[in-house]
């Protein structure tokens, strides 16, 4: 999978791109199984919510099978090198399932003003990449994206410890409403299987989930390998210190599993 | 304007119609201004949420000139009166702002379920309208209906107080998982001007907005004339005890208004 010169373009303008049904609802149905056995896992990667369901594992890519694959997979392994021109090591991975009627808020933010302050990366040169588990639509929790604002650099932000169960350093709603100004937002929406691919710089935010309809997002977070970090503050399976560069898989790597599956149902 | 076999078949089937663009974005913008010298007004009629920003504005029609002339407007009565099959009266007529960043969930509710539980109206023959004055999104807080649940008939309730600034019969959570397992769950988006139409017994929710665009709509609830309520527990500017038959206007009722905002501008 190579990024098109109109892609390239677009991704430079708007700070994402969108693939929707990147890959097959079989595959994407694998991705979901792995991902309901992990949050079944009592570990301590598997994050809950206040009521107890699980809203983020992380690292399963160095525990379960098919998130392993995903993990370097080359329909996200390559065009994410394409963009930060070199090899790219899997700084976070993260599986967030914004469940059917407690899935809760993730404020407006950029990941890289975390992973700079926190974790010490020098530069955002550093992509995200988010697989739909489920479909996504207007009712179960979107992503909400300010196109074109990746083009800010680090903004001002503040270290929201109350607002969720999740530490995160969030944007003031001046500094929000100013950018949509001129930018709009978005809520790109599609079928399970689907990828979006954004800047660690792109102002993101999802409301809660209030719907009777869970939501399933897996979010590859991958660094050129020159570019690691270099404090060691969060624990090693939140942003990881291994920084060997990535071999992408073959592109039918998750179909094998599929035929597993499928073999034993 | 009447509707097609095919649309009241559609009716029957999903509980809404969704017409986008049925007002002309001049209209939309009409509307939308006079609704914010609504929210302006220190009136005991404007609630607010615990933020104070405005949540919604009841009996605009009574008070304001574009919104008494929406409140005959003939893309919205006549349609109507096909449906409940006979002339109506404004049981409701309110202007709801989700505000940007603060406006808050409404829980998954039958609006039939409050009119008959606390004014005593005999039957759910009534109907809802929602006229969109912004561009409705999958960001900003979208209505979210359940297809096909109006044919349950009245479904228990418990009477929430607590979660947002509004008193509202609200379902539990099996009871709107079980219906969106047979109907999904739905989220009409479309631009300003756009018009829902949506059986009172639709169960229905909409979540918080989050994003920094604001997302009013005006709901109309219309009632037939003989199905007119009995109880008066309500404020009269809640539910309404004027039942005389509405007049609808001329289809041209807001390009007036259009024409004399562009001359003074």
């Amino acid at each position: 999978m190579t990024l098109t010169a109109e892609e390239l373009a677009r991704f430079d303008e708007e700070g994402y791109l969108f693939f929707p049904g990147c890959f097959s609802l079989e595959e994407a149905a694998v991705l979901k199984a792995h991902a309901d056995q992990v949050y079944a896992m009592d570990r301590e990667e598997v994050w809950r919510e206040a009521s107890g369901v699980a809203r983020t594992a992380f690292a399963a890519h160095t525990y379960d099978e098919a998130h392993r694959r995903l993990g370097r997979h080359p329909r996200l392994i390559e065009p994410v090198m394409q963009l930060v021109d070199g090899p790219v090591y899997m700084h976070q991975y993260k599986i967030n399932a914004k469940a059917a009627f407690d899935g809760e808020v993730w404020q407006w933010h950029q990941d890289y003003g975390t992973w700079k302050r926190d974790d010490g990366m020098p530069e955002p040169r550093a992509m995200n990449i988010a697989v739909f588990l489920d479909d996504v639509t207007a009712a179960n929790g979107p992503l909400l994206f300010i196109p074109g604002s990746h083009k800010q650099g680090v903004l001002e932000a503040g270290h929201d410890l109350e607002t969720t169960s999740y530490p995160l350093w969030t944007l003031d709603r001046d500094t929000v409403t100013h950018l949509a100004e001129r930018g709009g937002c978005v809520a790109p929406t599609g079928p399970a299987g689907s990828m979006l691919m954004f800047s660690s710089l792109l102002v993101h935010a999802s409301p809660p989930n209030i719907s009777p309809l869970g939501r399933t997002i897996v979010y590859l977070s991958l660094c050129h390998v020159d570019n690691h970090i270099r404090r060691f503050k969060r624990a090693e399976w939140i942003a990881h210190r291994d920084f060997t560069a990535i071999e992408p898989l073959a592109d039918d790597c998750l179909r094998d599993l599929v035929a597993t599956r499928s073999a034993a149902a």
